[in-house]
């Protein structure tokens, strides 16, 4: 049966204030579904980035970082039962038969992956995200939580986690790879923790000298400040992939030259703004520009798993549900420090 | 020796009607030298770009598809003899000891790639290109022309054959490739003969009628026209590789959407505008967007064995050196018929 379950809903669009407590319905479990009580979520900048969307829909329930305790589960569930520790990311279904879906790429669904909120799955209901109380989802898409890892910890690893681990798999980054992380915020500092782990040289173009010890202490080698093209200059040819975290409007021209032959430069932040770039940057080390978003199951779980097992977690700023509003304005004003969860008991 | 020599020189920069004939100087030969006696020179649209650059110095002997006859080897070369038939392509000399070099990428020599016309060589002197009777080359910088090849047909090969070879060699084309072609020129008409002999499904992005049955004629099993955006929707997804040959400005947000997850867009034309795009084009498909340009001596001559194995083989029109000055003009208005090359028994 149907279950009402407490959350926390936007209201208006833009309007960060008009986030207040609601009721929501969670459907009554499926054969394949998984029930979890939900202890915590974690605050993405994408969160914030959808109640300001022009395309979204109101009131809205965001979180797609979610962690808890299975509740319940479907009668042909096997991977999970009662009691476990589990998470749920940025997608709850896609149709498990296209190309991409075969290929452990559900992001990138062919008949369109539904995300975890204001997302119109295939039975016509609108999905709800995480900041609530519980969450019933297909078996297919729920994680399983490390036992080294806190359900806190683990909450942002489930987009922001993913989001930087999957393409420097991609790009099989490894111990004879040098590496760039731009920005040391909430998805850097663990791209940063990420590419040291698996070897790699890694250095850190920041903007203000506050962050220095801190990239260090999360494994990055070297610390940059680039103000000036001279400041470029004596890094030219010296990266073998650099992926850029941040939402702001880069001057390629400048970046590109600073790969390898071959090399690659990666979005996983979103400027406002085109990407744009003289062609001859790149001609003069045929190095390529590709962006990423997010991970397939398969590899999130390897990520978590590799955490767990690395000591890799997110730095996290515990909030209450009452938090939510001003948190989002800090985030669009730069002023977290890293990543904020919100802690589900808050909810009453 | 020193030997003087006839070329054909452009004497002032971007005046096409300032071709006429000179004598430069081919150094003496040096031990690992081989002296060529050159029969054909392609045209090649970078020959016409050049003599238009701001940077170009004049007068300038152009030409960087060079075939001929060897007439003479210095005492320590064995890979090549009197008589043997020989081309040079875009570059005559590399430092040999950096990564690069090293990679069998000698046009990304870390301490500077000399091109075979108006480049500075690390002995001072400045180079002249094939529009001559004969040049003398480092033997490592000279191809073997399979007897299966014309040297005339081969000319055109050590530019545009290596600019489209390399990238489809780097991305692995194969069988299960579906790959496109943008332009139907110089390097298209190349490029789909190799991308469909390496078994892909090729289809060629063109913008006439005129070509279709040429475009199939070289192995292209579609040819499209895309004028309005309706022409490009029943192709999203479809392409594992686009391969720009075209120096028009493009919009990449209606072409990078064609591509499959993970395909690729290279650019081996080079347009006049900054190449730019909205991110959101790479996000849907983790496309990536990158550029080739030539490839290295290994790579040339691999790609020069598989054309003459294959009965691969540019269309070429013959020309007279005294044409030269009408055929840029061509060129640059597209009248251009695939591709020019010089009978240099024409030179007198």
């Amino acid at each position: 049966m149907a279950q009402d379950v407490k959350a926390l809903e936007a209201k208006v669009k833009g309007d960060f204030t008009s986030f207040g407590q609601t009721i929501i319905q969670r459907r009554s479990l499926r054969s394949n579904d998984v029930a979890i009580d939900i202890k915590y979520c974690g605050i993405c900048h994408s969160d914030v980035s959808m109640v300001q969307w022009q395309g979204a829909h109101f009131p809205m329930v965001p979180g797609h970082e979610i962690t808890g305790i299975v509740s319940a589960v479907g009668a042909e569930v096997t991977a999970f039962k009662v009691g476990d520790r589990v998470g749920v990311g940025c997608f709850v279904n896609s149709c498990g038969k296209c190309a991409a879906c075969k290929a452990g790429q559900e992001q990138f669904c062919e008949k369109g992956t539904i995300v975890v909120f204001d997302s119109e799955d295939y039975d016509g209901t609108v999905t709800q995200g995480g900041y609530s109380q519980s969450i019933v989802v297909k078996d297919h898409f729920v994680l399983h939580i490390p036992d080294q890892l806190s359900l806190a910890d683990a909450a942002p690893l489930l987009c922001a986690g993913i989001t930087t681990y999957n393409p420097l798999k991609r790009y099989g980054i490894n111990e004879t790879s040098k590496v760039a992380i731009i920005g040391l915020g909430g998805l850097g500092h663990i791209a940063v923790q990420f590419a040291a782990k698996m070897g790699a040289e890694v250095t850190v173009f920041g903007h203000s000298e506050s962050k220095r010890d801190e990239a260090h202490k999360f494994g990055a080698k070297s610390y940059e400040i680039l103000k000036d093209l001279a400041d470029f200059k004596p890094m030219a040819g010296q990266f073998d992939f650099i992926l850029n975290t941040l939402a702001v409007n880069l001057d390629l021209d400048n970046y590109l030259p600073l790969l390898k032959l071959n090399g690659v430069f990666c979005y996983v932040g979103i400027p406002s703004e085109d990407v744009h770039f003289n062609l001859f940057s790149l001609f003069g080390n045929q190095a390529t520009v590709t962006a990423s978003s997010v991970g397939g199951i398969k590899m999130t779980q390897e990520m978590l798993d590799y955490a767990a097992k690395n000591d890799i977690k997110p730095q996290i700023e515990m909030i209450s549900i009452n938090d939510v509003s001003e948190a989002y304005q800090n985030i669009l004003d730069s002023k977290v420090h890293y990543r904020y969860v919100i802690d589900m008991s808050t909810l009453k």
